[in-house]
């Protein structure tokens, strides 16, 4: 039994509660996917005597006021009998705000799938053509025949869909080359096609209308994949433990996917036949992970995924509720670690088509920068870590209801905050951790290494088991009556992080010859993206010193990339050249990495000259 | 309890005894599909008591002393208790000579499916290539890529395939276009194919290896289908009463095939990855069954089939125990009745590429007929009716062991027979009733009209039930201790079989203004062809009098046409030619066919100018 939602699950002897929650669809936060590392999976046993004993991680992991509190972490804490659970708060996994549109470019409509109405001749004696030839004869004349394939499941039903309609049809073709219906009727003015991002921890689909290449819904829903682990890593050490794993990772989208689009259908009265087509993109792990391809060794040296290119596969081999003989294709990705997600973007914002020199930045997990304009973009991935999703920091936390995402100090190191959802914080979100850090710079709480000014003696600094920490909100404010602190190893989980993207932007800039002054406009996308305070960002050296109106934010620039794929035919081809074109930088291989990594580590960085925006604040004062 | 097999079937109270039957495997005689027209399911129960009272059919079917014996129609008779049924020896579906090669031309080597060994370099950091591109890009000095596809079973499993053998692999392609396998190390000399012709009561598969083209194994079995009717209508009228019996018809080929190909496997020790591809033919309606593909509406007038062109389908698709990504191709149809195995006779005999004219007949329950050379090739369609297969012909049989299969007269109007497998006659296959129909013509015992010499008073001709009858064996000398006789209404469906069967050459040479003399070859096809006494046949008017030595018999034709387009792309692509080239005559729609059928129920014909060979015989006397 789990409480506070109530909800019971049947499990065998020594199964853990972090399994039985998942079994019973309950969701409890697990960012390290039940590894025992991140200890975020707290929950409160009620009988504890049908429990296995806590375990060695759990000893380390809980304090004693939380052992004694009944605490256990879901992950190591095995059920021997009846037992019912209490999640408590901070454990809660709640749904975050989810971005859903982004900066979008007109494309002319031109989309795959074309419908063509034709009334066939009915057959006589002395006309004894067969069906499927009687279909290609009266679709020469709009199409050519030639090429032209049917799926085969059709051809099975084909000489009743046309009787059946008495010989009045509906053809739907793909790229001019493959017949992927064949309907009663004239149905030339009903054809939908879904644009998706999968995102690591979000999907988010676009409905729209190939008639009219308008977005007529739009839905979303977290990516179900986190249960199996927060960040990439460790789903694919999930996904290659069995092979069974890779299948329930594929599910897990599928099944998401399959519950927006229900909705969506719904609401429009669309049948599930009517969508013909879905363009979908992501990072590589998460295209392996919804092709069910094995994704082993983009995580392993030297990091190769399986293919780059645009791939179609048949709808019903991968059991999305759309036509069954529909096309599902995948746009080309630039690298293991430059996904599809980053083609969409770049055909989203058009970078790659601009005279311009553009930076774009995708901040995730695995942070995606591009540099460059329409004579070249060079491209980098950064390992900048899960520190601004809100792991690895002690009160860290997904930009999900009662997160901080935005923090202002006064002069009197006060701290003003606003919280997702307008409710009482119960931690920090990534926007929320870099204006702390920044805002505990430019007051001199901690200095330009990251440490904190230990002479200061201010209430919200203190020491706690022997380490600092400030406090960003106090146990009265909070949801949970706990103080929310950030710590000296919170300030060096955000410094590693910020120090690997700045990295990728300045490696790109040294590799390519391009200064600070030269670049146009810094594009930044993510999900964390909007929230971003672009100030904050700037003095925490997490990008480069540009002028403040040059770094724009992009929304979800990912599913509308995947929309202007889905609506057109030229802007696939766009994805191919921008996937073939846009150069790969492995970072590891640069031989100034390291030392530019250590010089990045500093806040903003060792080498002030390349922040004389932020100097002039340091040298100036407050 | 079925004896003398001694097989126990459980089955619910109201089965027939022919469905308890089929579900325990037990093969009986039925040559309606049960649906009480054929009488020939003749069973003996031993404990009546347990069983449905006799329908009217069987009071109509059965004689008074076989229902005194315990008989009963097993498609009649509904199961009510246990009972134990006695399949005499005339109801048992023997198995039957099979003619499982034919006439061949050489052709060059030149399969669909090729293999490459490639050695990949191994990927490092500074080549970060994904799998599938560093594939293409090892394939790219030995074939086009850009237009390669792969199967996206293989992409899944593409990275652990490459790197289990060390990054040595071997490709195998299709058509230039498709990677059907990638396999570890180097396997280009295995590689294997499958011609398989569907035959409405036999299937045979040539194993070839497309390394040499050579056949190395021959199988061949019943087709399954037949418990559910001897003939194409029958079964098509199964197929379309539900949605799932196409299905079943399928799964009966399907699972034939997968039974050959096991037994021929394990002979050759290949492994079933190791079978890339089967060409298969068939007549129009097997094409459809194996397919799966709606046959209904080639049985109703106008008898449109739903496609006409090659067919390829991925072997997943059909279930066959071959490659699961390997291609199965049916060559294409001519018509409606005019099927692949046509299109592979043609192959096999390159009667369309030659200038001599052939006339090509391929008997069966439907006889086509092609008549031309390379110029023009006119094809039609005969209702022949399964007559000659011994349906229809009360003492008729298939040619399996037992059967008479040929008959000689002496002038003291005794009779010399021979048996299939030596054996005590159980009755007459096709080719039995021709020699005995032609032997009784020359000998006066029948007229021209077909009507028995009521003047003649010899030992064999008796009147019975008020007909008369002819004996061919007398009851002391046959297996069921029965005579076996020859009807006056046997006859009649001789008569009409041939006469469908000459009207269609006849019309064909009217059609095309070609004479009798300038017919350079008259190639007989079909099982029942090389039994077949061609004097007879001429005797009969089956063949349009042509002399003797013209008369070619085939033997089975259609697996090797099959098999010269598994070995060679160009035969593949000669198929089409055919396909598109050869003209269809619908012999119903001609006016003089009524009049050309009546003259042709005539022995030899009504207008036995055109039978000059015959008329001098019937002239000279004997």
């Amino acid at each position: 039994m789990f409480e506070p939602e109530g909800r019971k699950v049947c499990v065998p002897i020594g199964t853990t509660v972090l399994q039985a929650a998942r079994e019973g669809g309950v969701d409890i936060r697990s960012e390290c996917g039940g590894k025992g590392l991140c200890g975020k999976c707290k929950v409160i046993i009620k009988s504890s005597e049908a429990l296995s004993e806590l375990t060695d991680v759990e000893k380390k992991l809980l304090c004693r006021t939380e052992v004694d509190f009944g605490y256990r972490l879901a992950c190591q804490a095995r059920i021997l009998g009846n037992v019912t659970v209490v999640i408590p708060t901070e454990s809660i996994l709640f749904f975050r705000k989810i971005q859903v549109t982004g900066m979008e470019r007109s494309v002319a409509l031109n989309p795959a799938v074309t419908k063509i109405h034709v009334v066939l001749a009915e057959p006589t004696l002395s006309d004894v053509r067969p069906d499927y030839e009687r279909l290609l004869d009266a679709l020469s004349d709009a199409v050519k025949v030639n090429d032209l394939e049917m799926d085969y499941e059709i051809l099975k039903r084909l000489p009743d869909i046309i009787r059946g309609s008495r010989f009045d049809v509906t053809v739907a073709i793909w790229h001019d080359r493959k017949i992927i219906s064949v309907e009663p009727g004239d149905t030339s003015n009903r054809m939908f096609g879904l644009a998706v991002d999968i995102g690591t921890s979000k999907i988010v689909a676009h409905l729209v209308d190939l008639t009219t290449g308008e977005v007529i819904d739009v839905g979303s829903v977290e990516n179900p994949q986190i249960t199996y682990g927060e960040d990439i890593i460790t789903r694919i050490s999930f996904a290659t433990a069995k092979p069974e794993n890779l299948k329930i990772l594929q599910e897990c989208v599928v099944g998401a996917l399959n519950k927006i689009l229900d909705e969506m259908l719904k609401r429009k009265k669309i049948d599930p036949h009517e969508i013909y087509e879905v363009v979908a993109v992501g990072n590589t792990a998460m295209h392996h992970f919804f092709l069910g391809i094995q994704p082993k060794y983009t995580a392993l040296s030297p990091f190769t995924p399986v293919l780059k290119r645009q791939l179609n596969v048949k709808a019903r081999e991968l059991n999305l509720n759309m036509n069954s003989c529909g096309i599902i294709t995948t746009l080309p990705i630039i690298a293991g670690f430059v996904g599809a997600d980053a083609v969409a973007d770049a055909l989203a914002t058009g970078i790659c088509e601009s005279d311009e020199i553009s930076l774009l930045v995708d901040i995730g997990t695995n942070t995606e920068v591009l540099l460059g304009n329409s004579m070249d973009m060079l491209s980098c991935s950064c390992a900048s870590g899960p520190a601004f999703e809100g792991a690895h920091i002690k009160y860290g936390m997904r930009a999900v209801a009662g997160a901080i995402e935005r923090i202002h100090m006064t002069s009197d190191f006060d701290i003003e905050y606003e919280t997702i959802g307008e409710s009482k914080p119960r931690g920090l979100c990534g926007s929320g951790v870099v204006d702390a850090v920044a805002e505990m710079f430019k007051y001199g709480i901690i200095d330009w290494t990251g440490k904190f000014n230990t002479k200061l003696e201010i209430p919200r600094l203190r020491r706690s088991n022997g380490e600092i920490e400030f406090i960003v909100a106090w146990g009265c404010e909070t949801a949970t009556g706990k103080d929310i602190v950030i710590t000296q190893r919170d300030i060096r989980e955000i410094q590693l992080a910020k120090a690997a993207i700045y990295t990728g932007c300045s490696i790109l800039m040294r590799r390519k010859g391009i200064s600070e002054t030269e670049i146009g406009r810094v594009l930044v996308a993510g999900a964390f993206g909007n929230y971003l305070n672009p100030d904050s960002a700037k003095i925490l050296g997490l990008l480069p010193d540009v002028p403040t109106e040059k770094i724009k934010f992009l929304g979800n620039t990912a599913v509308t990339g995947a929309k202007m794929a889905l609506i057109s035919k030229e802007t696939r081809k766009k994805a191919d050249e921008i996937s073939r074109k846009v150069r790969y930088l492995e970072l590891a291989a640069d031989p100034t990495f390291k030392e530019e990594f250590l010089k990045a580590t500093f806040i903003p960085n060792k080498d002030l000259n390349r922040f004389p925006s932020i100097r002039s604040i340091i040298e100036e004062g407050l």
